[in-house]
């Protein structure tokens, strides 16, 4: 469920080269959820008018897009055109400068999506490009390109992870009934849109009251291989002994409480592999700043209202994944999806941008950023 | 903001016929919110490939359709097709019937979009003209033809009048503040929307605690000429002396109370030509079967939730218009659209059915039918 780059179109290029850029990004998102701290970069190596090599960054560790296709098309690089959606790397992190590699493969023509947003780095990967003679052409499918790194974007301009907040209500505005009852709101279609969202994700996080009364799993149910790591804010981690979130084989847990929040339990999660850290405080601000320092890009809030709405207040969401079900259950105290926010006039309301509104199954999704939430 | 019939397409007949009888729906529409307790009528003569004649039902006491078009066909009309969206009457009302009308001025072909659903004289009018000889053809463009008459048929066939729950609600399900305030929740073009479903509608309902928070005017703010009629359902009558709704210069105003509420007040607003009824319980029911004796078609419940929630409850719900906002407001206290429906399970959730979903400015309109409603 990520959003198809495809919908974006910069006049940027030729056709061909938004053509091959749309490929760089197919290819960029098949490592969706995988590559943190690093971007999805995809590549594609074109010579005579024909591909003749692709490649995708697979994760941290592993070689950038730009390798992986070179590596394909072989002696067929020489006098070739490279296109990759983000600005070549210039520095020697844990695998040596693209830049470098591009020169010596002999390729004529560099095409970039974008240029690095890291204001470190930004733009010393085309200068070294032009300084060994290659052609660079930059901003082909500049917007898909931004959006398809929204997450990486604001994780090197901002030093915070991306986050998104979702969650699924009736059309009258609420999560449960007055019982707390809640499954389920949406239908099939949906449910599995979120597992798909999970998988493109590092982190999900959602507070005690959700573990104690769901019990979810937060995991992608066998969509894809990769989980997200589950995250629980509990300042007093009154918790149950037994959970799913417990069973850190399919996928690792982190727990953040306090200090001297119920210690048998802190020991009983951590001997069943559960990461316990404690805060003194246990805010969406801190928890971000630790799952930053973890190198997650997105962090999805899959909490209830009460968080939900600490979340915004901090400025911990960029993004809102809101699911509208067409159906009513009433209910004065049943819960809706935000909290307090301690506004009081309508014109405080907290506004959404750039929203995009798609059916799936028989209920629709809502998209949107909170403004001046300094994505994109 | 009438639905467009033209988008559900029924099969039956020729291109010519279907688009004939789409003229006689527009023509119908021009008329909408006036006719009650008659249906929504326009008729088409077509006489050589060329239209000759056309007209629409203006209101209750007027002559109908076929007979405006007829007039305007002439002697055009011998030998000509009719077509109408409603199949023409057959009994001496407040008008002669229009079965002898079509067949005195010599018709050839009546094209009819759908039976009158009124069981007592279902099929008498098309029964009648194939007696006088004339060819009869039943069904083209249906769907949009009883989509067009929904309220007449679900008057006609319940014995009630139909019901439209409308509300404005934020994206976390909000239709004010934690204090109470709501302007604005939407923007101007969904304002405007509700200002054209208004004069499509012959009354607008309204609790108490509108009248005390919102001062509401429920017209259409010169929109078009017809306003609603305003009914306020106040079971105290703790209302104030001076209200937008007491001004009935502009359009009638009908207060639903108990027979010892507030005498001083009733006096002062029939003193003004405000219409007071009592009634021993005020409840959704009994005030429907008030406006069903008024001849009302469609009635608005522009209501809180604590009154929609009554209303649905009372089975006096057939069809919700949502307007979602794209903001957030947040507030546990803050009201929600749906008071109190007893549900404690999300599988109990009353259900809508053939949705639609409309942009309207930066807002969304979700339209549905309430399950089980017997509506078309």
């Amino acid at each position: 469920m990520v959003v198809d780059p495809g919908v974006i179109s910069s006049g940027a290029g030729s056709p061909l080269d938004r053509a091959m850029m749309q490929r760089c990004l197919t290819l960029a998102q098949r490592a969706a959820g995988q590559t943190a701290p690093n971007p999805l970069v995809g590549s594609v190596v074109v010579a005579a008018g024909e591909v003749v090599g692709e490649g995708f960054h697979p994760g941290a560790g592993q070689p950038h897009a730009e390798v992986f296709a070179l590596a394909a098309a072989g002696d067929r690089a020489q006098g070739a055109t490279v296109y990759v959606n983000l600005e070549p790397c210039n520095h020697q992190g844990r695998t040596p400068p693209c830049t470098e590699a591009l020169i010596r493969a002999g390729v004529a023509t560099v095409v970039v999506g974008m240029i690095d947003p890291d204001p470190r780095v930004s733009g010393s990967g085309v200068d070294r490009l032009r300084q060994a003679g290659i052609e660079v052409v930059v901003g082909v499918e500049e917007p898909a390109c931004q959006t398809l790194n929204e997450a990486f974007c604001y994780r090197v301009t901002q030093g915070r992870p991306w986050g998104i907040f979702k969650y699924a209500m009736t059309l009258d505005g609420k999560i449960a009934t007055t019982t707390g009852q809640s499954a389920w709101i949406t239908a099939p279609p949906a449910r599995q849109a979120v597992h798909q969202l999970r998988s493109t994700c590092d982190a999900v996080i959602v507070g005690g009251t959700t573990v104690r009364r769901d019990n979810p799993q937060l995991t992608t149910h066998g969509l894809t291989a990769h989980n997200p790591r589950r995250v629980v804010m509990s300042r007093t981690l009154d918790l149950p002994w037994d959970a799913h979130l417990w069973d850190t084989a399919i996928a690792p847990t982190l727990v953040f409480t306090t200090p001297s929040a119920n210690p048998p339990l802190q020991d009983h999660l951590r001997s069943g592999g559960v990461e316990v850290v404690t805060l003194e405080t246990v805010t969406p601000g801190a928890v971000m700043g630790q799952l930053y320092d973890r190198g997650a890009l997105s962090v999805l809030w899959e909490c209830g209202g009460t968080l939900g709405a600490a979340a915004i207040a901090a400025g911990a969401v960029q993004k809102l994944w809101a699911f509208v079900a067409p159906k009513l259950i009433g209910g004065v105290t049943a819960p809706g999806p935000v909290g307090d926010l301690g506004l009081t006039h309508m014109n405080q309301a907290v506004g959404l941008e750039r929203i995009s509104w798609t059916s799936i199954g028989p209920d629709l999704l809502m998209q949107g950023y909170v403004s001046g939430s300094m994505g994109q």
